[in-house]
C-alpha cells in the first residue's frame, strides 16, 4: 500500500474519525482506523462497535492495500507535520509517515485489516433527507435533559417519533421534560419512535455544516447519518420510552414573564451560593417582580429580585436552578415564560416568541 | 464597616490575593482575605502561612472598620457583577455585598480579624531594586529544572547567589542543571545565597508588569518583593545547596550547533513515540546532521535529520528529551550549541548569541 495526499485532506478526516474510536489502546482493533486505497480514493472507516464512522478524501495512489493503525497517534503525527503533502507506505507491517521532501519518517505498527469489524450499512433507498440546521436545533434544545442515570436507560437518550407533518424530540429524566415540535416542509417517511444516544448528537454537531441537509437513515437497530462523503451512524437505545404526554399540563392558569438575560444573569449570580447537591433555589413570584434567593449555607446566602409581567397571587417555587439555565441558555428570543396553576405542581417554560419547543419542570417540595 | 469603591479595583487585588490563600474550605481562616478600611484605603491581606501577601486600594469609608471573608466566593461573587460601584458592608457578622442601584445582595459569612495570622514584615530599609524584567526573566530560564523529589527538598527550589556584580540564579535536579549568571548595572548588597520555593516566581509573573524594578529584601527566613503598592512573601527553603559548580565542565571538546526552532520542532514529533516513563531519545551527531530517533516501541517508531554544523566524531547521545526540550523553549536567539567531550559525559546546551545562561544535561547510559 502506497499513496500520496496532502497533510491537512487526511488530518481533517482523522480528526473526525478519532471519536469513533474505541482509545482503549494501542493494541485494541477498534482503538485503530481502517484505511483502504481503491483507485484513486482512500477510505477511512472507525468504530467502538456501537458507532460507526467512513469517510473517503482524494489521493494519488501508488500502490494499492488495505490497513489499520493506531488512530490517536497517527492524528498526533499529522498535527505535528509541516503543511506538505505526505507519502504514507506499508512495508513489512510498518505504516510508515514521510512528508514529501523532509527528513521526518514516522513507523507505526499496523493490525491486520482482515481483524477490523464490518460496518453497518443502511439499507438500499431509504435515506430521507430533513435540514441539517433544523435537526441539530432540535437536539441543542433538548439533550440537556437527558438522563445521567444509567438504571434507567431507556432515558439515557433523545426521543425521536414523527409527528403529522414533521418530527418532535424530547429528553426527560423523569424531573423535567424538553421538547421540539417542528414541522418540516418536504414530507418525512413514517418511521417507528427511536430513541438515541447522546454521542449521536455530539458528532453531528462537530460534522455538521450548519448548511443544505442531512440524509437519515432509521432501521430497527441503528440510525444513519451522512452529510457529503461522510457517514456515520449508533445503535439504537432499545427499551420503551414513557408516556411523556400524560406529564404535560393542558393548560396553566398563572403566566409570569421575564426577559431571558435577567433571568440567566441572576441565576449565574444566585447559583454562586447555593448548594452543590440540591442546587436549590426560590424564586418568589409576584406582581412586583421575581426575587431568586439561596438557601443560607455555611458561606452566605445570596438574593437579587428581576422585573417582571405578573398577574397572579403571590408564589414561592423553589428548584434546581439548573432545570431553569440549561433550557434558558439556549432559548432564543428575548422574553420567556413561566406558567402555572400551583406553586407545587409541573410548571411550563417557553420562549414568548412562539417557538415550537418547551421545557416542563416539576418544582421540588417546599420542605424537601 | 461600611465602604463603597469600584468592582473592578477591588476585582482585581481579590484575584491577586486569591493564589496566596490556603483554599482548603470555608472555615478555615487562611481561605480568607482580610479587609480592613483605613481612612479611604482598603488594605488587604492574604496568607496561606507559608506565602503572604498584602496591598491596597482606594475606596469611599463610609464606617471604618476589619474582617475576614472566604477569598473563593468572594472572588466569583465579585466577578459575576455588572461593572459598577459595589457597597460593602459588615452587619451581625455578615458582609454584604450590593452593587449600587441594582437590586442585587450577597451576603458572606465572616471570620472575626483577630483570628487572622499577622503577616510578616521586612526590616526597615533593607529592600534593595532589581529590574523586573531581568529577574523574570532570570528565573524563566532556570526554574524547568527545579527537582520535584520532596526527599530532596532543598533541590525543591531556585537558588540565589550574589555573584561579584549582580546574581546568579541556579536550578537542579540531580540529572540537569541550569544556571543564569547576570550582572546588573547598580549595585546589590550582599546576602546570604537563599534557596526559593517556585511558587514566589509563579506569582511574581502573575503580579510583574515587565517594566521598571522590584524590589527584593531578604533576610534568614524570608524574601519579600514589592511592586508598587503590592507586597508579597515566602518563606524561604531550609538546607544546604550542593556545589553545583562541581558538576560544571571547564571545557569541552566538541560542539554542535543547530538552529533552535529545528530543534524544537524535531523534538515535539520525535517525542510522540518516545515512551512515557524514561522519556528517552538518541541524538546521532555527526558532520551530516543530527538524527534523532526514538526508542521502538510497541507502537512504532520515529526519526528526523536537522542539519547542523559539526566537525568531530560522530557520536550517539541518548537522552531525557524534556532536558533539551525545556531550555529550548525558553532559549533566546537563533541558534544553539550541544557541547561535550565524550558522549556519556554532561553536556553543556547553550544559545550561540552568547547569553549569560546555560544547561548543564547528563546523558542517560546507552544500555540503561
Amino acid at each position: 500500500m502506497k499513496f500520496v495526499c496532502s497533510k491537512e485532506a487526511i488530518l481533517t478526516e482523522i480528526i473526525y474519525s478519532m471519536d469513533f474510536t474505541s482509545q482503549r489502546n494501542s493494541l485494541s482493533i477498534t482503538s485503530n482506523v481502517y484505511l483502504e486505497t481503491y483507485n484513486d480514493t482512500l477510505i477511512i472507516r472507525a468504530t467502538d462497535q456501537k458507532l460507526g464512522f467512513s469517510t473517503h478524501i482524494a489521493v494519488q495512489t501508488l500502490k494499492e492495500g488495505k490497513t489499520t493503525v493506531f488512530c490517536e497517534k497517527l492524528l498526533n503525527i499529522l498535527r505535528s507535520l509541516p503543511d506538505t503533502n505526505v507519502e504514507f507506505t506499508v512495508v513489512d507491517g510498518m505504516f510508515t509517515i514521510k512528508p514529501v521532501s523532509q527528513n521526518i519518517d514516522f513507523k507505526l505498527r499496523t493490525i491486520t485489516p482482515e481483524e477490523f469489524p464490518p460496518l453497518e450499512t443502511a439499507p438500499e433507498g431509504r435515506y430521507f433527507s430533513v435540514p441539517q440546521k433544523a435537526f441539530s436545533d432540535m437536539a441543542n434544545q433538548t439533550m440537556f435533559a437527558i438522563s445521567e442515570d444509567e438504571t434507567r436507560y431507556f432515558l439515557c437518550g433523545l426521543y425521536l417519533e414523527r409527528n403529522a407533518s414533521g418530527m418532535n424530540m424530547v429528553a426527560t429524566d423523569g424531573r423535567r421534560l424538553s421538547i421540539v415540535e417542528r414541522t418540516f416542509e418536504e414530507e418525512l417517511p413514517m418511521f417507528t419512535p427511536v430513541i438515541i444516544a447522546p454521542k449521536f448528537f455530539t458528532e453531528l454537531k462537530k460534522l455538521s455544516t450548519d448548511e443544505g441537509t442531512l440524509e437519515l437513515c432509521i432501521t430497527d437497530q441503528l440510525l444513519f447519518a451522512k452529510i457529503a462523503q461522510r457517514t456515520f451512524y449508533t445503535t439504537l437505545i432499545k427499551g420503551q420510552y414513557p408516556n411523556y404526554r400524560r406529564v404535560i399540563p393542558d393548560s396553566q392558569n398563572y403566566s409570569c414573564t421575564m426577559r431571558i438575560q435577567d433571568m440567566l444573569d441572576a441565576l449565574k449570580r444566585v447559583s454562586l451560593l447555593v448548594e452543590n447537591k440540591a442546587k436549590r433555589i426560590f424564586l418568589d413570584i409576584s406582581e412586583a417582580g421575581v426575587l431568586l434567593t439561596s438557601d443560607e449555607s455555611e458561606v452566605g446566602e445570596a438574593k437579587e429580585i428581576i422585573p417582571c409581567q405578573y398577574e397572579g397571587p403571590d408564589s414561592k417555587v423553589s428548584l434546581n436552578y439548573t432545570y431553569l439555565l440549561n433550557p434558558l441558555k439556549a432559548m432564543e428570543g428575548e422574553y420567556f415564560s413561566i406558567n402555572f396553576t400551583e406553586p407545587t405542581k409541573a410548571m411550563t417554560v417557553k420562549s414568548e416568541s412562539n417557538r415550537d419547543y418547551y421545557h416542563i419542570i416539576m418544582p421540588m417540595q417546599p420542605n424537601s
